[in-house]
């Protein structure tokens, strides 16, 4: 596995890579990973000639108050995980690298950002389009893949992609989860043990309301997620039922929707969501 | 010269040719061609192996109440030209090839867009960066080349390169004049007569108001050019005198300067700048 710090030098290896017609699967991360970013990878390697993976806390799609300073590192291990599982470059931009100046032009994220994470996050996506933008220009991929967990974000980033016409298909793969249906994220490791016994709820929860919803309508299905959250010491940050991508309120035609919550324990804040058709299926 | 009109087409072909190893150069225009588009179209076949000129009245950067609707168009006329002069390839999209769905992201100038014609266009920037950075993405070209009339466009985009990474090299490119020093434009041909007799006015006062600047600072400078164009039919749009390619106030120790105006005529505002500097030459 070939570590890149360099922007210059990763944007002349993708370029290299592509004149010799490899195609090139990207994996891009804030570190810090387990076994959700792991599967990324491995699809990646199955479709890709060359994968690359990026490690970068981004500052942008930070808000005040939230956790960049201490967000989770640890790049020894994520070296060995990485290249253990078959990433052929690891691309560890630092924050200069990235953002040598001010910059002068943000990308915004204009459209799909208003609700779930968005509401409650402004700017967030901003600073995800944004760094995503420049990524995509150094490491030139052909495919990147976004894990499904975070819904909202793949739905942000097949806009960026469409919108601005970079030539990658965007590539969503199911949530990994633990043996009790917990969603593998980062953060996991800020719970304490009574908060990782109760934080299954989350998933068990979406899924019994997803059932409600399609048997009894919305209100119903929220107030069933509401009640079981109310059981455990976590807060609902938000939960609702969208169409999927479009990420609006369900129209009768909205066959695809989405049921997406976030929960806020002491020290983490989790996401999750279950995708589900409102079509029989045969 | 090969004509295309569909993006997903131009992005192949762009592929294609890198992965040949060829060098693109690349010319956006809004068509309506003149000698000052031919000189960037020069100045890409003597540095390229391919040059690309796209022609596309871009919707987004005008704003209400702006020419969009009435911007000179001759496409048959281009074409010729286009030719003549060494075009490779002429990319000649429509507004739906562009922005096939209402965009979900937009590229946003953040600096160097609140002066200027940046002042006076409010958004008209964020459509210039936007357009560009989707056809960034569909021409892949080496280098970019902006003529330095629009001096302040020339600053925007080198921005935009420098900020979301794009591995392209701005080229800037001197204006191309009439015998008489009216800068070569698509609206002069909204000038009446009288008007255009008039018109030569602008580049001879900013070259002198520039001197003026230079042995007794910047208010008698400013002065001397209202005072010019308060002789003639044009009104002043703006007027200023600033760092380039900062475009901000001059401080001591910038000694790259840009005097830069524009002046509104019946049917046509016309723009212009000087770019000067400040140290004595040797």
């Amino acid at each position: 596995m070939k570590i890149i710090t360099s922007a210059k030098e990763m944007q002349q290896t993708a370029s290299d890579l592509k004149k010799q017609g490899k195609i090139i699967g990207f994996v891009p991360t804030m570190g810090f990973l387990h076994e959700g970013h792991l599967s990324l990878v491995n699809k990646s390697v199955s479709e890709s000639d060359i994968t690359v993976m990026s490690i970068f806390v981004n500052p942008l799609q930070f808000g005040p108050g939230e956790d960049f300073e201490t967000y989770p590192r640890d790049m020894q291990r994520d070296q060995l995980l990485a290249e253990e599982v078959g990433v052929d470059i690891l691309f560890t931009p630092d924050v200069t690298e990235l953002y040598p100046v001010e910059p002068s032009v943000k990308v915004q994220a204009v459209k799909r950002t208003e609700v779930l994470c968005g509401a409650s996050r402004p700017g967030h996506f901003d600073g995800v389009v944004t760094v995503l933008s420049i990524l995509f220009n150094l490491v030139k991929p052909d495919k990147s893949f976004f894990g499904q967990k975070d819904a909202q974000q793949a739905a942000v980033v097949e806009g960026l992609v469409k919108s601005l016409h970079f030539p990658i298909e965007i590539i969503p793969v199911q949530t990994v989860r633990e043996d009790d249906g917990l969603a593998k994220s980062s953060r996991n490791v800020y719970l304490s043990d009574e908060e990782r016994q109760e934080a299954p709820v989350i998933y068990q929860s979406l899924k019994s309301s997803a059932d409600i919803y399609l048997s009894q309508g919305i209100e119903p299905a929220i107030e069933h997620f509401q009640k079981q959250i109310a059981a455990i010491s976590g807060e609902i940050d938000y939960v609702d039922i969208l169409s999927y991508p479009e990420l609006q309120e369900p129209a009768p035609e909205d066959h695809r929707l989405i049921i997406a919550a976030a929960v806020k324990f002491k020290q983490a804040r989790l996401i999750d969501n279950v995708i589900f058709s409102t079509k029989e299926e045969i």
